[in-house]
């Protein structure tokens, strides 16, 4: 298997690693996510994974952001390419329930709430316009933006956006058996919501049904000057075609070959349809001796927090794949 | 009069304009502060200001961040040195009592107390480290970087951190009339403090009397690995004793002949003391034809946000006296 589908773009002159950080209520109903240790637990996720990717290790909290299974959280792959390439990632803070332990580009988001009783993201369209501010600030720095997200239950209000937008689209899951049933009722209510407005504005649409990821890394893509890859899964996908619904420019998508093999999400086909260019990187997870990592090979955790693109930039930055699965793993160990 | 004292440092590749932005609850003691249109309405001047430089105008209120005497802010200047260089300029969120409007690089502070009637910023500390952390990050951008600030009633508090560093300095004022006697009262008050505690480490005299810019722009500077450049009147000079005294390099100062003129704050006698190169931007606002720049010149505002910094970095970038001076006219003249 190579290490990366299809050739890497020209090594870029000044890459610049950024993360949306966001949640979405949606987490705390039992079932939704696996991003946590629980389902309460799941929303600080992002705050955790952060702070590990930033400074090595979680200081702020007796916790660690694992699966209910004990499989690691995909901030240590993060971490370790940030480590392999002299990087610093750059968080932005979208709508978090709880304040993060490191400085973020904050766009002064709230939390989504629970789509099925409401609007998820009230300020969505503003948010996407202080996306766009972020975006053109970032031109300044970078000509090549890798972006990722965190949003513990991002699939599900991705599902509902997904499908708003007309897309016949299923979504992947940090669980080994995505709780599809679930994540389809919940989609139905709001599809519902979003016929009796007639809404068709991929904006209104993250309003009714999405997460504050969603609204700003779509104003930062469609901003930014230079090169933009989006980091991700399904979650990112959705960024994609809220793009493409707004009439702009559909980035390139990076992720695992994990996300890409899920058979409930169908990623290269709904990829197709958005007309989204796809990366997949295989850092064959299962052959390197350590049990946390070979369950992302039998569909754990899969992706997040960039994981995928950060792997990706790493290969555009000219490492080797060996060089990443021994920084992934020798990283991994360290925890 | 030549336009900048001395000759301008070498033309950076990439150069960043950043502004660490901060409230003290000393500036709603009527008489400390004139930078806003009443005393409880200079706390919001760092997030209009912010608003006016990155988007042209303040749409967020019906408000201008003007002094009472309808001086303009010198937030216009920041923003026609901006547009004159096709810059954005980053804000760092140190600690403010109202969210802003625009996109800033937050670190999770808040704002300053009174520091009579208890420790003013009582994580100084971690707000040092987290300036630190921006640092870094700032540093993978840029090889230059003009660090301003904005904090109404700063000055007050930076007399106290100067003083409290053994320094016998004195400070500038956006009054005419320096309120000498006031701060005097109020620095009387935090310096009987220190002495109390016995302190000595300038993080702990930031905590006991400063403000949260003063510790984020200290960390930040102390961490930045290309030029750094302080761009601000005396509040920046205490920036710049609180890295001599913690042992770091101690930066250059950028700001206007106001400030220098100002006969109350005696800013270049203080700048030597500390061991800080200073420059002097002379933008000859008296003969512009336009009222109330000329206020500048009899003392009034004098410096902020940056401003003097900004015109700086502008005759770094190779902008002539005459460009400059035409750009912040015609900026003034539009609001």
């Amino acid at each position: 298997m190579p290490f990366l589908s299809g050739s890497p773009p020209a090594r870029p002159e000044r890459p610049l690693f950024a993360v949306v950080l966001g949640n979405t209520l949606l987490s705390t109903v039992p079932g939704v996510s696996g991003a946590g240790p629980s389902p309460e637990k799941t929303v600080l996720t992002p705050v955790l994974d952060s702070e590990l990717i930033s400074r090595g290790a979680i200081r702020s909290r007796r916790m660690k952001p694992n699966t209910p299974t004990g499989c690691p959280t995909p901030a240590v792959i993060t971490r370790a390419m940030m480590a392999l390439l002299g990087m610093e990632p750059l968080f932005v803070n979208a709508g978090l329930t709880t304040e993060p332990v490191i400085p973020c580009l904050d766009v002064y988001g709230e939390p989504g709430r629970d789509p099925r009783e409401g609007d998820a993201v009230p300020r969505a369209r503003a948010l996407y316009a202080k996306g766009e501010m972020a975006g053109r600030l970032l031109s300044l720095w970078a000509d090549f933006l890798v972006l990722g997200e965190c949003v513990p239950g991002g699939t599900t209000t991705a599902l509902c956006v997904l499908r708003g937008l007309g897309i016949p689209a299923n979504v992947s899951s940090s669980f080994v058996d995505n709780p599809v049933a679930l994540k389809e009722s919940i989609c139905a209510r709001v599809l519902e919501r979003i016929r009796a407005e007639g809404a068709t504005d991929p904006l209104d649409i993250i309003r009714i049904g999405g997460d504050p990821m969603l609204a700003v890394a779509a104003g930062i893509a469609s901003s930014f000057r230079g090169e933009t890859i989006l980091a991700g899964g399904t979650q990112m996908l959705a960024v994609a075609a809220v793009l493409r619904g707004l009439g702009e420019q559909v980035p390139p998508v990076a992720t695992t070959v994990y996300v890409r093999d899920d058979p409930s999400a169908g990623f290269a086909t709904t990829a197709e349809t958005i007309g989204a260019r796809a990366w997949y990187v295989d850092p064959g997870f299962g052959d390197l001796g350590h049990s946390g990592l070979a369950r992302y090979c039998i569909g754990e955790v899969k992706e997040g927090i960039g994981a995928g693109g950060a792997m990706f930039l790493a290969r555009v930055m000219g490492k080797s794949g060996e060089e990443i699965r021994e920084a992934v793993l020798s990283t991994v160990s360290s925890y």
